[in-house]
């Protein structure tokens, strides 16, 4: 079974960056993540633009982008509205977000979980009928910023009722990079006896370090698909200036050195980092990345 | 069994910083790290005061120890003359540094591996009689910047020559950061049928954000002994500007995340990190330690 990377930088990873990048440079950074071999992009999201003013020119930047090549796009979609502006953008796929702690969902969306699960019923049908893709976020998987530790029971229920009402693939958000493989192993432990593997993907953040050791433990319990940000591209909101998503630069690293092929040219993947580096304006925190910097600049 | 991590902040993470540190911040430092907790400490190196200027003090800074607590000071020796004024100075524990790769030890200390261990004898039987415990540095355990992959072969030939010797530890150095944990286990399995795990600690540097996941691997195959260096102190000489060591801040993280317990309290520690980043006068690059700071800041 191949590895699936999908690629997060230029919504996740973008969201939160203070400094506006322009449309035709996060069309740029796509088409150099395109380059690179990436084939799974997360664009953008289709939220109100009020709430994330970066990510505003959804609809714009959607316009620009190749609906005719290999490459699977996603949008995340909060609501109906976001849905049906995804689907007129053209997108096959869309994502939805929710998450294991209450808490977390209240702070996050002002929702209960159930509430959130309610809210993207419509989705859920409406993209049945049209034939797009649901991807399912469920985040706070291992620890909560407010409540701490989260029982996998609730990442267990909350990923059936996704994959029950049509997700093909839940996205397994280590939100704020707390875990460790032990608590990986354990929480896949409990998922893989209901949800076969290949309906699983590991989004890990390297606020402590931990993202690739944390990789490594899902990849050997047979986990393929992993969420990742060129650069690492995306802050920690609960510790801001912190190192934020994996970084798909690490995350490549690995795999390759491993014996994994991904498909991804690390040299290109390089320059998309870098072109977004200079647009955003601060020094990106992918060891790989700089690494390679360092050694360019020599 | 016990987790030992041996602290090579001062000697290892100093060396490569380009910033004078005074001998007594050095000494500040120590202390901070053993208020933190931690009880064995690699404080410095006692070579020609030419070849690395950070550590022309040796003799001073070894003269401000406190030689009578629990903490167990180690200093690396190159020869019978850093030998001696390390012995003179106090310790009861020197290192000796060589490599697996011919064209690494050529580069670095202008030896074969077979001179520099001949260069080792008079140390190791000096040693014997003084009561002098040695520890034995084998780099370049993965991957060599010069020759490029490493057979684990040679690292168990030159590891058990060292140890017939008498050395009581050999450090596995990862030294450029290439490794991942396929190739650690690959070493591991190698070596662990003929060296027991107690005589074999793990040196891994972060360069590619591998090392807790090599870390993890090599737990995970029953070491426990770790060198790592206070906020990831020392750079990559191959990569300058790169991330060094593994960070002792992410370490501790990783073990007491994991439920190991290390005996060193993460706040103290954080201390100690930071009061060596003022007087480095650069940025950190421990994962933890930065998440920690960003915190306190905010």
């Amino acid at each position: 079974m191949k590895v699936k990377i999908t690629e997060v930088g230029p919504r996740d990873g973008l969201q939160n960056e203070k400094v506006p990048v322009a449309t035709k440079d996060k069309f740029e950074f796509i088409q150099l993540l395109i380059r690179a071999g990436l084939t799974n992009i997360e664009a953008t999201s289709f939220v109100k633009k009020e709430s994330i003013p970066q990510l505003a020119d959804a609809a714009e930047l959607s316009a620009l982008l190749n609906w005719n090549g290999p490459v699977e796009f996603s949008a995340l979609t909060p609501n109906t509205k976001g849905y049906e502006a995804a689907k007129n953008a053209g997108y096959k796929e869309v994502a939805v977000f929710t998450a294991a702690s209450e808490s977390f969902t209240k702070k996050n969306i002002n929702r209960t979980i159930d509430e959130s699960i309610q809210g993207f019923k419509e989705i859920f049908t409406l993209a049945r009928q049209d034939g797009i893709r649901v991807r399912g976020y469920v985040s706070t998987v291992i620890d909560c910023p407010y409540e701490g530790k989260i029982d996998p029971k609730k990442v267990l229920e909350v990923s059936k009722i996704l994959l029950d009402q049509g997700a093909y693939e839940i996205s397994l958000g280590e939100t704020i990079g707390t875990g460790v493989p032990t608590e990986v192993e354990r929480l896949l432990e409990l998922l893989l006896k209901e949800i076969p593997a290949d309906k699983l993907a590991g989004h890990f953040h390297d606020t402590y370090g931990m993202a690739i050791a944390n990789v490594e433990k899902a990849f050997s319990m047979g986990i393929r698909s992993f969420d990742s940000s060129a650069g690492g591209l995306g802050g920690c909101p609960y510790a801001k200036g912190a190192a934020g998503n994996l970084a798909t630069d690490d995350l490549v690293y690995f795999l390759e050195k491993s014996g994994v092929p991904t498909g991804i040219d690390p040299g290109l993947l390089w320059e998309a980092s870098s072109f977004m580096e200079k647009a955003i304006a601060r020094e990106l925190q992918s060891r790989t990345y700089l690494a390679t910097k360092k050694k360019r600049e020599a």
